[in-house]
């Protein structure tokens, strides 16, 4: 089964937006055991649009197009997939009440220009928008069937999960996949592939992917089409324990996929346990990752953001001496932020980093990537320096903060 | 002249990984006044890449293709590049000779499948790669000129900045355009285009472009390629100022295209001030924004997020009866954190946010997107509170503190 994907839009060819609606796309149909042949980006242009549906129309079995169904005199998808077939636009009424409705459900008046909208090819079969006025369709062009959707993802990808699927597994007979997904941190992509080594002898009907979510690792199982759910699952269980046993236990984060900040949120509600943040090089950004988990006032309760050294002192209790003899960045000084912070704030746990995100401010004793990392609970504190720069201060602001919240989800194990 | 980009890679057409190449690419060659005609993804599948070269050799001039250079199995590219023009692979010795120098620099043993990464079609011109092993190069194919760069981003930015846009300068005797960028703030991107409706009339050499930065909008301004920068400079001064003149002053966060954290910073700096934030809503946020940019420590001193309401009354001196009286969403409770976090920090500077990012803890009274932003400056305080919802946690996170750290920008203006 040859799928290819088309996107359009002068945004994309003028690199103004990067084009994620490809890869949203190809993930979904490698999920259903599908891997795309090619994706095409092309601007808003009569011409080549023309060319390459025509072009794929004699190659592919499966084509989503995405882009160009909005009211503007831009948006040219629709006439020319008309062209392409040699077919011509008429009002589609299933169309035009779909949109109706859409303005009526908001109260809003339904411009003229939005009957452009209803115009589709007379052979096309309406594919209904629930949330933005461009319905979307779809046809036989050539020897392929054509999907055409809008560009916005959000439309698009409810769109493509709840009107294209269903009919592509209708009109191929496939079956949706089970999947699995396990996240590591503190492994290298290609030692992560290593340890995998003989999985596909293992498994031969089990397709294994590898993605580099930095600082994290993410290993995604996939079952072959199954009319069988039971042994299915079976599979997909034996193959992840399998893959479980191949790395040390410290180093996965979560065998259901979770990232960092969804683990160490869910073991926080699971042990009802309360958190407070000291941070200094990451700027914010735990305290940022751990609130962007929805109901996220259950356990995370203070943080300070604490850059001058009088804030580590007057806000965190952190020893005027200790910062004297030792400096800002210094365990002795993580350590006692952590503790710091947990007593202020009256939490169960305190964690804390202090470090050089470069790209200046480093030494030959303290290099940039240099990080303190303070942990304490109730009667109990310590710390740990770790040296991982990256060469780039936002990717070590996300490492040291990562190395920070792994460090609070082994202890929460 | 016909541009077409084609990026290779299993990654790419399994949806594990955006292709962000391609649109760098596209915004480079925009910027030399090219509009790039075809995007092309393409697997790591050796009948399709060389399908894909054959068809675009008889239509493209210029061809920038990315990936497959590696020392891996997977790695085809050169041998491709090979067969489509009839030539052989052989060892490069300047390619050689690069990359044994790489690994000397590092300190670091070559091994024998780096050599295979100096085998190149023996027409082609060897392209150095800085910062990796996977040297690139250029040749004819067809009636195109190919240039071929490594998948990973940071070695593919370098080398078509430093090798590939030099040659194609030289051979097309094309010149750098001038650049202008301006961001805003709080202005709709529709209704943005709708300001400077005219502009094509009044400035017809110039290209104009949009980019929706959420929340902030960027208007992009290019000169034509230009043999004098004098009267260049002088023609693209004018046109920015033309678009300044149609915002509302407020809404123009830069003239110099900085974003809204590196304003504020920069209007920190210039005016010696120090700030402190305290963030419930945003949950660190702004603080992790404001630490981003580098150097941040000379005015950023402290900053608290407060969940609790101990935290808000133990950390920051806000008042138990406000909180008992108005609640933490208010903006008598915003007002009394952004100066006890001012106080605290012994900063010029205090702001702060309570609200509600959802997606629940919203009420009829204080729907979800309700923000209250407070501000204080010595012997001065004041808040106010605004309905920003956008659907997402995320979004509204990043609303919230752009509004926030607007009010500040004003401030110091």
């Amino acid at each position: 089964m040859i799928v290819e994907i088309v996107s359009t839009g002068d945004e994309l060819i003028s690199g103004n937006i990067v084009d994620t609606n490809a890869s949203y796309l190809a993930s979904k149909f490698l999920e259903i055991g599908m891997l795309v042949k090619r994706c095409n980006i092309v601007g808003d242009d009569k011409k080549e649009i023309q060319a390459v549906l025509k072009e794929i129309s004699s190659r592919a079995d499966i084509v989503v197009v995405t882009g160009g169904l909005g009211p503007t005199k831009d948006d040219l998808t629709a006439e020319i997939a008309a062209m392409v077939s040699k077919d011509s636009l008429i009002i589609n009424k299933e169309a035009l009440s779909a949109i109706q409705s859409f303005f009526e459900k908001k109260n809003l008046q339904m411009s003229e220009v939005n009957k452009k909208q209803a115009c589709l090819p007379s052979k096309a079969i309406m594919l209904e928008n629930d949330s933005g006025t461009a319905p979307g369709f779809y046809m036989n062009l050539g020897k392929s069937i054509f999907y055409f959707l809008p560009g916005v993802p959000f439309e698009m990808k409810e769109m493509f999960k709840n009107k294209v699927l269903p009919d592509i597994f209708k009109r191929f007979g496939i079956k949706q996949r089970l999947r699995s997904k396990i996240t590591l941190f503190g492994v290298p992509e290609s030692k992560a592939a290593q340890n995998l080594d003989g999985f596909e002898n293992k498994f031969p009907n089990l397709q294994l992917g590898f993605r580099a979510a930095f600082p994290m690792i993410e290993i995604k199982l996939l079952s072959p089409a199954i009319t069988d759910n039971v042994s299915g699952k079976i599979d997909l269980d034996n193959a992840r324990d399998w893959i479980l046993s191949k790395f040390d236990v410290a180093k996965i984060v979560s065998d259901k996929g979770l990232s960092m900040e969804e683990e160490v949120a869910r073991l926080l509600i699971k042990k009802k346990k309360t958190i407070a943040v000291a941070e200094s090089c990451t700027g914010g950004l735990i305290s940022h990752l751990l609130t962007d988990v929805p109901g996220s006032s259950a356990y995370f309760l203070f943080s300070a953001v604490t850059y001058s050294n009088e804030a580590k002192i007057n806000i965190l209790n952190v020893k005027q001496d200790t910062i004297v003899e030792y400096g800002a960045v210094h365990q002795t000084t993580a350590e006692e932020m952590a503790k710091g912070v947990m007593e202020k704030a009256g939490a169960d746990f305190g964690i804390s980093t202090s470090g050089i995100a470069g790209p200046t401010g480093g030494s030959d004793e303290k290099p940039v990537g240099t990080i303190c990392i303070g942990f304490a609970k109730k009667g109990f504190s310590t710390a740990k320096t770790y040296c991982l720069n990256f060469n780039d201060r936002a990717r070590n602001k996300k490492i040291f903060a990562a190395t920070c919240l792994n460090l609070l989800r082994k202890e929460l194990l």
